[in-house]
């Protein structure tokens, strides 16, 4: 990744060390290379389309932070607090090219169809994080389009273009509503740990649109996080040959609650 | 353009009708249009190229908009003052992804290298234009390595990207050279009508970094443009097939002094 953004000192290459360098947890990376070994895909393939997914992600944290206003990202300083709001916005518009030019890296049947399929996700996460700034939503349909559009879409390119790299093509809309699914889950989740933050700063949050005390708002949102978990899983073991077990791990992350059960 | 950017009546997709809808001199397409048609490139390799390197150019007007404070474009209201800096780090990064979205468009053979060079170039484009936001150059020969990188790879990115499809991959270094040269000679060009507004800004300016009375600051920054345009077009004229025709004619506007006569 970094051989595809600066080199040298500059002031481009520190920021992108030092957003780079303060790690994540690479769950896209993890999520392509569980896809291609399922699918045997060579390493190269493997490696080009974990750089490129890693790559978007990280692209849009250091704008989402610019536009968020958070200072901080992974315990450290966020790049647009640390480098200035120009450096950020250059760096991420490095990083989404780098994206491009990292999936070109090597020619596989596809490259087409895989770079349409990109920008296609690229699109959508836009438009949820744009959706998300803007938004006023009221209720939960509402709430679960931008919780998927905002983080779904890069959950899932990794498998996806697996599974087009792998000529499965019949299989990658399956794959985005497992991704999808995932997101709901993922942001309701994030959303009981974050609901201070996000209430005082008139941020979208699951909690802000259900009725009820704390204890039952915070129970709500444990229950529609399980829901979509479950649903994740269902489509994501699906799958062929196990491509989707890296999504079912995640959304098992998101399933403490057995909902059937509880809501039967 | 409009069809891989936003559709419906969003704000996003209304951020990119109003900029796009502002029109502009369509000068990267021109180049590509003529390019393509001396190397006999068929219309949709044609189409892909001119929209791909129209998208890269509208998407760093608007970051650049926004990054440089600049309120107007174009005679209208430039997209970061109109619908906010969020939608307009979002609309860049969506015209970004869109330019990679069109190259793919057509399966080639080359596209990987297409997709390699147009990185390179966008990764040179985003270096000038931080090297501008914080430049403090003193020297002409710092002064051309910031405009070259500010404004050459998207002039020259249409007429190489032609040069690539069309299996001509030996002539790429020399329409990068042209082009690195037409952006020094625009830029210095530019820099005379500029000049009052720069120097309040504090940016980068021709006249700023040479000496003398007004006058001979102007004549030294013509006889720079000159220079450069002549430079430009003894490079272009050589391309294969006439390719470089259309940059030749763009050189030819910043060539309005005879050098070699008043420089002898």
């Amino acid at each position: 990744m970094t051989d595809l953004l600066a080199r040298g000192d500059g002031m481009m290459a520190q920021a992108a060390r030092h957003h780079l360098g303060s790690g994540g947890g690479r769950v896209r990376a993890g999520l392509a290379l569980q896809s291609a070994k399922a699918l045997k895909l060579p390493f190269e393939v493997t490696r080009a389309i974990s750089s490129a997914c890693e790559l978007l992600h990280n692209a849009s944290l250091v704008h989402d932070d610019l536009q968020d206003g958070d200072t901080m990202r992974r315990g450290d300083i966020a790049v647009w607090k640390k480098f200035g709001a120009n450096a950020a916005i250059c760096l991420g518009d490095l990083m989404v090219s780098s994206a491009y030019a990292a999936i070109a890296t090597t020619p596989v049947d596809h490259l087409s169809t895989m770079i349409s399929h990109m920008h296609k996700r690229v699109s959508d996460v836009i438009g949820g994080q744009h959706a998300d700034l803007e938004s006023n939503c009221r209720t939960i349909a509402e709430y679960n389009e931008v919780a998927r559009n905002k983080s779904g879409p890069l959950l899932g390119l990794p498998v996806e273009l697996c599974l087009i790299a792998a000529d499965r093509l019949a299989f990658v809309s399956a794959a985005m509503a497992a991704s999808d699914a995932i997101a709901i889950a993922y942001q309701t989740t994030d959303d009981i740990s974050d609901v201070k933050n996000d209430l005082e700063a008139g941020g979208l949050n699951f909690l802000a649109i259900v009725q009820g005390d704390e204890k039952s708002r915070i129970r709500a949102a444990q229950l529609h996080a399980s829901e979509y978990a479950r649903r994740a899983i269902e489509i994501a073991s699906k799958l062929p040959d196990g491509t989707g077990e890296g999504l079912v791990a995640l959304a098992n992350k998101f399933a403490p609650h057995p909902v059937i059960e509880e809501a039967a």
